[in-house]
C-alpha cells in the first residue's frame, strides 16, 4: 500500500479524496437518490431535509457502505449498493435532527440548525419520516438479513440515545460505560454500514465481519476524535465550534480523564461546570488548561489511534489495491483532522 | 350476525368486550411480548415506555391485527401474529410520545403524560426506540411483503404528521385535505394493523384488501369520533379532557365545518382562536355553541357511520362468525362511544 509522498519529501496529510475519488460514480447515484427519497408532497420536508441532508457533510457512513461494497467485488449492476448508502444517510440525518432538539444546538456544521430554523416540533417529525423513509428503502433492498442488520443497528443508535441523555451529566461515568454510549450513538452505525456492503456482495464469512470490524472501529476513533476537537483549541475543520460538547455539558472522553486524574479542586470545576452546568467566563479557557495539564486531549487522541489501528487491521484480509489503500488512508484522515 | 338484544328488547350499548373477549388469549400473549420488548439496560427506556404502553389503553391496533389473523383462519401455531401486534403497538406509541411533544401535551389518556414527567428529550429519545424496536419485530416476522406495508404505513405516518404541523393553524383546509391527514396520522396504520394479519394467515387476494379496507374506514371514523369528542360537551370516555383539540388551535373536522359554514363574525372567531391561537375565557364555549348551531357535530358523527358502514361492509365477503360479528360491534362501538 503506497504513502503519497510529496516532492519535499514530507509526508502529504493523509485525505478523503482518494476514497471519494474511486467511489465519486456511486457517490452521484448517492447523491440522487437521496433527492428522490427526500421528496414529499408535504413541502416542507424536502426542504428541512435539503437543509441538513442536501448541504453534504462528508457523507463518510455512504461512502462506507459504497466503499465495502467495491472492496468485496459487488459490480454494482443494481442499485442496492445505491439504496442501502441512501438508508444510512437518512437514519444519521434522522438522528443529527432529534439531537439537535434534544440538545438544543443552535448549530450544526457551521449553519443554523434545522430547529433553529423551523423549530423543534418541524424537526422531530421530519426526522420521524426520514427514519421511517430508511426503512422502505432497506425494504426494497429485499433482504432479511440486511433488515436485520440495519435495524438492529437503528434500534441501539436508538437506545445508546438515551442512555446518553441519562447518563450525561454524571461526572463520574467510567470510561467503559463512554465507549459504550459512542458505540450506540455512532460506531454501530459506521459497522452496519460497512457490514450491510459486503452482505449485498454476497461476501458472509470473514468479508463481513472484518467490514463490520473495520466500521466499527472507525467510528469510535472518529468519536473520540471529534470529542477531542470541541476542546482542540482553534475552530475545527469540521464545521463544529469548540467548547458546544463543553457549553452543552456533555460527558465526553477528554473530561472523563481530566476528572479522573485532576485533584480535588479541578474535581469541583468540572462537578459544577460539567453536572450542575453552573458557567461562567472563562470556564471553557480553564476546562482546555485541565485538559491540557493532565494530557487528556493527548490520550483521547491515543485512543482513537488504537482502534483507528483496529480498522486497519480489520482489512489485512482483502488483497491490495488502490481503493484498499483510499478506505485505510480514510482511517488516517479521520484522526489526523486533529492536527 | 346477531345483534345483541337485552332482556327487556332494548338494543344494548355495542361495546369492544365480545371482541376482546375471543381475542383474550392472543392479547394476555401480546401484552408479554410488550413487557419483553421494552427491555433495556437503559432503565429509563422500560420506566418511560411502561408508563404510555404498559397503562393499557384499548390497544385497538394490535387487536385489529390478532381480529384480522383469525378471522382470516390463521392457526396461531407460532408468534408471527404477536409479534406484529406487538410491532403495530410500539409503532402508535412511538407517535403517541412524539405528538405530545409537539403538541406540548400534559395529559395523555388522563394520566401526566410523558412528556410532563420526564421532558421532552428523553421522549423524544425514546420513541425513537420504540420505532426502532418496532422494525427489528418486522424484520423477525421475515416477511418481505408484510415489511413492505408496515415500512410504508409508518412512513405515510410521519408524513402526515408533518401535514398536520404545516396545516395545523390554517383554518380554510379543505375537508378533503384533513382526511388526507387523518388518513395518515390514524387510519394508515389501522389499516396496515388489519391487513398484516390477512397476509400472515396467506390470505393475500381479497381478504387482505377487505382487511386493509376495513382498518382504513375504521381509522377514519375513530379519528373523527375523536375529534367530535372534544367538542361533545362532557368529559369524554377516553380519558381525553373536552377541548384539548380548541386550546392547542388543532384544526378538525367540527371546526372545518362550522367555520365554512358560518357568517363573518363567526368566522373571525374562528380565526382568532384557532388561526392565531389568541383564546380567553369563555372562547370554548363560544366555539361549542358554534358547532352546535352549524351541524357541525352533528354531521361529523354523521361522517363517521359513513366510515363506519364502509367498514362493516368490507368483511362482507366473511362468512359469518362470532368473531366477524365482534368486529362488526367493534365498528359500532368506535361510533357510540360519542352517545
Amino acid at each position: 500500500m503506497a504513502t503519497v509522498v510529496s516532492l519535499e519529501g514530507k509526508r502529504k496529510a493523509p485525505s478523503l479524496e482518494p476514497l471519494l475519488a474511486l467511489c465519486a460514480e456511486d457517490m452521484v447515484r448517492v447523491d440522487r437518490e437521496i433527492l428522490v427519497r427526500m421528496r414529499s408532497p408535504v413541502a416542507l420536508i424536502p426542504e428541512l431535509a435539503t437543509h441538513l441532508v442536501g448541504a453534504g457533510g462528508k457523507r463518510m457512513r455512504p461512502l462506507l457502505t459504497v466503499a465495502a461494497a467495491r472492496l468485496c467485488g459487488y459490480p454494482g449492476d443494481d442499485d442496492r449498493h445505491v439504496k442501502l448508502a441512501t438508508c444510512v444517510e437518512f437514519i444519521h440525518s434522522a438522528t443529527l435532527l432529534h439531537d439537535d432538539v434534544v440538545d438544543v444546538s443552535a448549530l450544526r456544521r457551521g449553519k443554523p440548525s434545522a430547529n433553529s430554523l423551523w423549530g423543534d416540533k418541524a424537526s422531530v417529525l421530519v426526522g420521524d419520516f426520514l427514519f421511517t423513509r430508511s426503512f422502505e428503502l432497506m425494504v426494497e433492498v429485499g433482504s432479511l438479513d440486511v433488515l436485520g442488520v440495519l435495524s438492529r443497528a437503528s434500534s441501539t443508535i436508538a437506545e445508546g440515545e438515551v442512555l446518553q441523555l441519562v447518563t450525561q451529566r454524571d461526572i463520574s461515568t467510567p470510561e467503559a460505560t463512554y465507549l459504550e454510549v459512542i458505540k450506540g450513538k455512532t460506531a454501530r452505525l459506521f459497522a452496519a454500514a460497512a457490514e450491510v456492503g459486503a452482505m449485498i456482495a454476497g461476501r458472509n464469512g470473514a468479508e463481513r465481519v472484518a467490514l463490520e470490524s473495520f466500521g466499527m472501529n472507525l467510528g469510535i476513533a472518529f468519536q473520540l476524535v471529534d470529542d477531542a476537537l470541541d476542546y482542540a483549541g482553534r475552530e475545527a475543520k469540521l464545521g463544529k465550534s469548540v467548547g458546544d460538547d463543553f457549553r452543552e455539558g456533555k460527558l465526553t472522553l477528554p473530561v472523563i480523564l481530566a476528572f479522573l486524574r485532576g485533584g480535588a479542586v479541578d474535581r469541583a470545576f468540572w462537578k459544577r461546570t460539567i453536572e450542575k452546568l453552573e458557567q461562567r467566563g472563562g470556564d471553557l479557557e480553564q476546562a482546555q488548561a485541565l485538559i491540557e495539564r493532565t494530557n487528556a486531549l493527548t490520550d483521547t487522541l491515543e485512543r482513537a489511534r488504537h482502534y483507528g489501528a483496529m480498522a486497519r487491521d480489520a482489512l489485512g484480509l482483502f488483497r491490495d489495491s488502490p481503493l484498499k489503500s483510499a478506505m485505510l488512508e480514510a482511517v488516517d484522515f479521520a484522526i489526523d483532522r486533529a492536527h
